[in-house]
């Protein structure tokens, strides 16, 4: 993995499936090409938007071969590897490491709820010595709405410490702006460790506390206004260039449905692929009535 | 697997690890046979107890794939199959068929949480209909206080509905009476639908109310006595027989100690190989000192 600290916007890529529910990789390989082309810095495959947890690690290794096979650059790629088993992240991790990869995005082991900093940091310690590859860039995902696990300041600041360079960085998506300043206060004790941010919302918050970034569901949808706000969070307007970024997040978040499924009806409605609707269990396809209403309350076609 | 009805006390047995953390498989074999001889019907491989989700999927195989080697009978075995991923489970779950076990227990999928009935629903028929065996017999995992994800008896009733004899039961591990008794009633509109409970404490009203018996974690210490309560819940002094059953469980909940890392204490002090205290991250080893204050609690050698 390339030494460099991982700075931009990064879109924690959608994952299309085929009527089986297999991935349909011409689909995924095509999508990436457009969110890079789109103004994306780079990619997150197997994040939370991607539904990650829903495909075995079988499924994810290989995507990620058929991404990079398929001419993206590898030192794009930033992997989520998070799972409950320990040997199960090590394997994904270890697998992104030799395909050149970037980085990895690791959540905690997430099955038992009210785990001790103790027990969490003796899980990524594991990993980290379990892949034992000096390239190794490791990022803690912080999600406890969704993981029911938090990462706290402390044990991000101890795992910094114990593996400098490799423990490289966190995403806050609690998208409270108090712990992502509490991250920061992390980052400054520890050069090179980036905090990036779960919501495009708390971008430009980000970037003036010191931070790396944001990966954000939205950049799938809309990658050129976040990284036009990135690009200019210095400028005079920043504040209107944020606010640029906030409508479509926002329209979901009315329409109370699920933010996976209704990227996935706007990206089938961008792309003209009606397929890209789909999602794996747990989640459930919006019906055509939600998908109607949805894309009435955009009111427009998304421009990408 | 055997048409039969599911009936008995079954231990979900703990996971002995090495100090590398992989399975100690000697102890493992020597364990299930231990429970089997101390009075269990069966056993659950891969349950919450067992750290099950701590192990990744090819873990998983070759540790049951060892015990049905051992000449363990595969038709006193339950095998744990639940995972984040519908692929997961469905390879679990064929696994655990193809090698003639009795049924499997199997989680809803359990990173997203406020999935839908629909999406659970949807979940365990890929569930089913990708294992595609009619020897296949399904309990549903009921445990929302770590899994996150409740299973309502409307969801029950329905895959009951759907799946004849596939949808064979359900282990209610909420701890709940008033659940156990709406589970009740699922299972009086689905004959041969049979409800377990995990805890031994609820034994005597489970069986009272028609259930099938008890998946307990105290089972991996106390097999003897909730087997005593078993065969004789109609007794006159079932009531004091149930009582017999507590005081490890309580002993455990007074200490405030992980109840998993607690049990394997026992068992290390119970077989006297001290390797069994071990467990998986992201849980931690009991301390020395916690260990002591956990056996002198239980005030004498605890016999199994």
């Amino acid at each position: 993995m390339a030494d460099l600290s991982l700075r931009g916007v990064f879109a924690p890529t959608l994952t299309p499936v085929q009527a089986d529910l297999t991935i349909d990789l011409p689909a995924y390989i095509e999508f990436c090409r457009r969110l890079l082309e789109g103004g994306c810095h780079g990619l997150v495959l197997f994040g939370t938007n991607s539904e990650a947890t829903s495909f075995c690690a079988a499924e994810r290794m290989a995507a990620v071969d058929a991404v990079i096979e398929a001419g993206i650059p590898a030192d794009r790629l930033v992997i989520g590897t998070g799972a409950a088993a320990i040997t199960e992240a090590v394997a994904l991790s270890r697998h992104a490491v030799q395909a050149g990869c970037r980085g990895v995005l690791t959540l905690p082991p997430f099955y038992y709820p009210n785990v001790s900093d103790k027990g969490l940091f003796r899980s990524f310690a594991a990993i980290i010595d379990g892949v034992n590859d000096e390239r190794l860039r490791i990022y803690f995902y912080h999600i406890p709405q969704v993981s029911g696990v938090p990462l706290s300041p402390a044990l991000l600041a101890r795992l910094a410490e114990a593996y400098p360079r490799l423990a490289a960085g966190v995403k806050d998506s609690s998208g409270d702006v108090d712990t992502l300043l509490g991250l920061h206060a992390v980052a400054r004790q520890s050069p090179g460790f980036a905090v990036f941010c779960g919501t495009e919302g708390l971008l430009l918050k980000n970037m003036q506390g010191g931070g790396g970034g944001c990966i954000s569901g939205m950049a799938n949808v809309l990658p050129h206004v976040i990284r036009d706000l990135y690009d200019n969070w210095q400028a005079p307007d920043a504040e209107e260039r944020q606010d640029r970024t906030n409508w479509i997040r926002n329209a979901i978040l009315d329409s109370g449905l699920n933010m996976i499924a209704a990227l996935k009806v706007i990206v089938a409605d961008q792309t003209g692929r009606p397929g890209w609707s789909r999602v794996r269990p747990p989640l459930v396809d919006l019906t055509e009535e939600e998908q109607a209403q949805l894309l009435a309350k955009l009111s427009q076609p998304v421009a990408a």
